[in-house]
């Protein structure tokens, strides 16, 4: 099976360290790329850790918050003069389109390729991207400004012929595809094979949801139910939950809840604060809650499975 | 004497490299601190090298390609986060004020300090900044955008006292600092000691420029002759010189050139193409002309003197 990996480009919250990076990762699903948000030092982030830059057709914004953004125009110039002409497309709420047209004018920046920016907005799930394999939908999260999440999933898969009963029943080639979707067989003398018996069942499609930055909101769970992985911003302890209340920033023990409440297979945090020295504590009071969890690391590889 | 140095934390052209990070540098000069250009990453490498980013009230950004100024929104988001209250001052080409009013408009960002962006415009030198010990100059280059270069220099020291003869003579102390400034002593009977018995003389005032992005310009000279240290954009190598002016860019000999003409005392290479692996030729081809340059390194301190 093709690999759906999440590679984290940057962890840290506003203020970046001489380790972490703002907020950056990209998403490959079966050969497809998508970089989700874009912190200051994304592209550098993504030459050391060898992404394939041109790959990226899809960038997803989930706010206007510079550590979330301000590595956007800057990789958007280096693909221009990289040689890039395919479109390129990026998703973010209301703004950002204005906020690069005025530096490419100043700039007097004329890129090669075309530049798609398209916005999202409203109270709801919505579908920004698909193809015949893979969607990607935004959904509402609960901060200070306009802010969206970003559900990553696969479409089902076809089922799986079983060859040796294809061949018992010589069924001809132009059913197979019928067979894949789930038909039965008809067979000249009426007669019924059921799929069951033609084909096995296809892998679940797998999942996974994007949260940062949100206060604690469990309402995100009707749209993230079931997710195999979940990434949810960390950004304090619990010593500090009334500054997550009064900043709309999620606890690690926040993020624990919402993993739960979803049912996730995995929790992956993220987006801590430069006030903790390590990621101990706020890693612990997740896991009580919630033990499949990992606090980010970056250039890390995450499998969704 | 109190340092004047220069500490480079970018030395990349347009597109930064794993190792290399787009143009950034910090000037310190008798303990004022002063970032020079801006570009992406800027903030992490401040705090990779230590440099006491609190300390810093003044930033030149010589012109508004990305590279010399996509760094600037994330690091004054910092400074308010961490708790700054003291004024900061920008001074850039028109067009700054603009880019960063729509990116606080859109973060809902009310900075607790005060910003002052001055816009530098014009034809000639002219002066940006003063204090009773430093002076800092913008004078214009040739870029395809409205670009500046940044001259710093002391103001003359004051001669030094020899003690002894201010003994000798027994010279009152409320005329020291007249002598300082090179007066003669007049003694009650009307005799003169001439300034020269009384003092040293000062050492002559270091000064630096920053002379990044420009084509060969060598009209430069005029405002940077006899500078102690230049630093001087080195795109290409000689073998890209038609490139150089197709993008109003120097190459590591067109620097040498400008250093020879301004009889510089040193000259720090910088602004390095991705499209070379090592900087060696430039260096080498900027060392026929003038033979005192280096191709500076991320990180390193070079003094002024």
């Amino acid at each position: 099976m093709l690999p759906f990996e999440v590679t984290i480009l940057g962890s840290s919250s506003a203020i970046p360290t001489a380790t972490r990076n703002p907020s950056a990762q990209v998403v490959s699903i079966r050969e497809r790329f998508f970089l989700v948000d874009c912190g200051e030092g994304t592209q550098i982030q993504i030459r050391r850790h060898r992404i394939k830059l041109q790959k990226i057709n899809h960038i997803f914004i989930s706010h206007l918050h510079g550590d979330h953004y301000l590595g956007l125009v800057g990789l958007l110039g280096s693909l221009h003069l990289l040689g890039r002409t395919k479109a390129m497309h990026v998703y973010a709420p209301e703004g950002l389109k204005e906020i690069i047209d005025i530096q490419h004018h100043y700039s007097q920046t004329f890129l090669r390729y075309p530049l798609e920016i398209h916005t999202i907005a409203g109270n709801n799930m919505q579908l920004l991207w698909e193809d015949d394999k893979v969607e990607v939908h935004a959904f509402p999260l609960q901060h200070r400004i306009p802010t969206y999440g970003f559900l990553f999933k696969e479409k089902p898969w076809q089922r799986k012929v079983i060859v040796e009963k294809i061949q018992e029943y010589n069924i001809p080639t132009p059913y197979i595809p019928q067979i894949k979707n789930g038909s039965d067989f008809v067979k000249t003398d009426g007669s019924i094979i059921p799929n069951e018996m033609l084909t096995y069942p296809p892998p679940p499609p797998r999942s996974y949801a994007y949260c940062s930055d949100t206060r604690f909101y469990p309402e995100v769970c009707q749209w993230i139910k079931g997710v195999n992985l979940l990434y949810h911003e960390a950004t304090f302890e619990e010593q500090h939950k009334v500054r997550a209340k009064e900043t709309s920033h999620s606890t690690g023990r926040d993020a624990g809840e919402i993993a739960k409440l979803a049912s996730a297979g995995k929790l992956l945090l993220g987006h801590f604060s430069i006030r903790y020295d390590s990621t101990k504590n706020v890693l612990a009071e997740a896991r009580e809650v919630f033990e499949n969890c990992e606090a980010v690391e970056e250039g890390k590889k995450y499998e969704v499975c």
